[in-house]
């Protein structure tokens, strides 16, 4: 007799992107507990009511829980302004984990009171639930207080969305492929294999574009980018070429679009373009 | 008027893997095109008959093409046996273009052969067809010789399977993760964020053993790994802990496997073993 929660991934924009294996969960579970983020993310809220809606053969109930505020220095917004945050790594972890325990004991007294023993609850997550998302964190920290059985189901992850949009293959022959947040891409950048870069602000491109205008100059080879907002979903952007060329172009178009919209999610990948890469995707 | 291709991720090995895009697509097209690479792989074959059997709403074809003989040092079998192949990086990549060339001049006749010229086809891929599969290749050299729309499908992957049975976040907060394959585990282990390892053949796994240990004598801390084989299937294999104990366990465990059933596809990640994660993931 242990309350059972079931992290639900929903893949990362299209309704599409539902596995057989979360809408099997999502009439397994009888509430949903859900943060409330604030206005941000209320287009992020609506596209799981929609799945519920859409899927649920029974009746739902939603439980919310209020999310603390957040310190400065350890945001990670979903349109990425977590680059944009000052201070050393370590710093920004324990601002992370401080976040996390909060929520964490939050949740906790909310599955305690919303769910009977033997009961199952679930809460829908954005992507895959492995790929930078925060519930496993969280759920670890109310497994410290609470006896609550976890149960993982994989969603599509919008760096899936990006490739296959693209017609793309992640990684190239025999190479390794590196994914990484904006903050980190002049850190883990290399000619060698495929680099994946989501929760950037625009900073982390920015930055790229100049660093390979430097090496360029020094005879360096250039970089393709595969880019891609709001995929899956209404006015999905896509754009790919060499990343000096359309770099800026996407900057602007970034920019642009999230004055529109008010958000924006987006996420890219860069390799050096080798000859045999330039013949197989055409930009 | 163009022919249509349909490049359709059905998950790494659970029925309940597949998306709701993927059945969509399932229903789109009239024929389904196979590669046959003999006996091995004929429980992935029996899985993909199974997809179409329980989802195809109308009665489907399957045109098969024979699959070119690969020669030795380009060898990438399903069961990772590529890690055991000799000679250096270019010639491995030579071989493998080589029979990638070969196999999309057989489909290009195939599909034009099966085909009506608004046709639809599709291809059903194992896992995520964006990660270390050559579908997505072949189907570039096919269009060099036929006009062909490709339209891919994201799948849950291998590594979405490792991490949702384990209960696993694939990145540390604010760190990065590397996917590699077996012959690289060597070059592509770093202390800092994850590594995931697919097609591996055992020596992979069996190399990072010996380093970690000279490396643990001179002070390095510790590594954890997550392994799973058989994912989502009959017999799923699962196992974890810290790398020196567990792992020659998993070697073990692995050789057993693969003599009993035949083959075995197993994947698997390490990190370096903080504090933080041994709180979070007691193994
Ligand atoms: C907090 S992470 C969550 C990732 C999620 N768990 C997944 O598997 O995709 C949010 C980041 O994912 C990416 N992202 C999520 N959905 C996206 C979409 N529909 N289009 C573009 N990027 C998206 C962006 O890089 C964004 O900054
Ligand atoms: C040629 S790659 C194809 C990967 C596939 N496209 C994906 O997205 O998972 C084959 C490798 O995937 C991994 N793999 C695929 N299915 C698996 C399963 N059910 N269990 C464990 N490993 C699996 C193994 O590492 C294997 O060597």
């Amino acid at each position: 007799m242990t309350r059972r929660l079931l992290v639900i991934g929903i893949g990362a924009g299209a309704p599409g992107h539902l596995t057989l294996q979360a809408i099997e969960a999502i009439n397994r579970a009888e509430v949903f507990f859900v943060f409330d983020k604030g206005e941000a993310s209320s287009e992020l809220v609506e596209a799981r009511e929609a799945i519920l809606a859409a899927h649920r053969r029974a009746p739902w109930r939603l439980a919310w829980t209020q999310s603390p505020k957040r310190r400065a220095e350890a945001r990670v917004h979903l349109d990425g302004r977590d680059a944009a945050a000052p201070g050393p790594a370590a710093e920004y972890r324990a601002g992370v984990a401080h976040w996390h325990a909060e929520r964490a004991a939050r949740l906790a007294a909310r599955i305690e009171a919303e769910l009977p023993e033997d009961g199952v609850g679930a809460m829908l997550v954005w992507g895959d639930p492995a790929l930078y998302d925060s519930t496993l964190r969280i759920l670890a920290g109310v497994r410290a207080v609470l006896a609550l059985d976890v149960e993982v189901i994989p969603g599509i992850s919008a760096v899936q969305a990006l490739t296959s949009a693209h017609g793309l293959v992640l990684n190239e022959v025999g190479e390794k492929v590196t994914f990484t947040t904006g903050r980190r891409v002049l850190k883990d950048f290399s000619h060698e294999g495929t680099l994946v870069v989501m929760l950037d602000d625009g900073t982390g491109l920015e930055a790229l574009i100049a660093r390979e205008a430097e090496e360029a100059a020094a005879g360096a080879p250039p970089l393709a980018i595969w880019w891609g907002a709001y995929l899956g979903m209404k006015d999905e952007l896509l754009m790919s070429g060499p990343l000096a060329e359309v770099g800026p172009e996407i900057l602007r178009l970034r920019a642009q679009a999230r004055a529109a919209r008010g958000w924006i999610m987006d996420v890219w990948l860069v390799r050096t373009c080798s000859i045999k890469s330039r013949a197989i995707f055409s930009y």
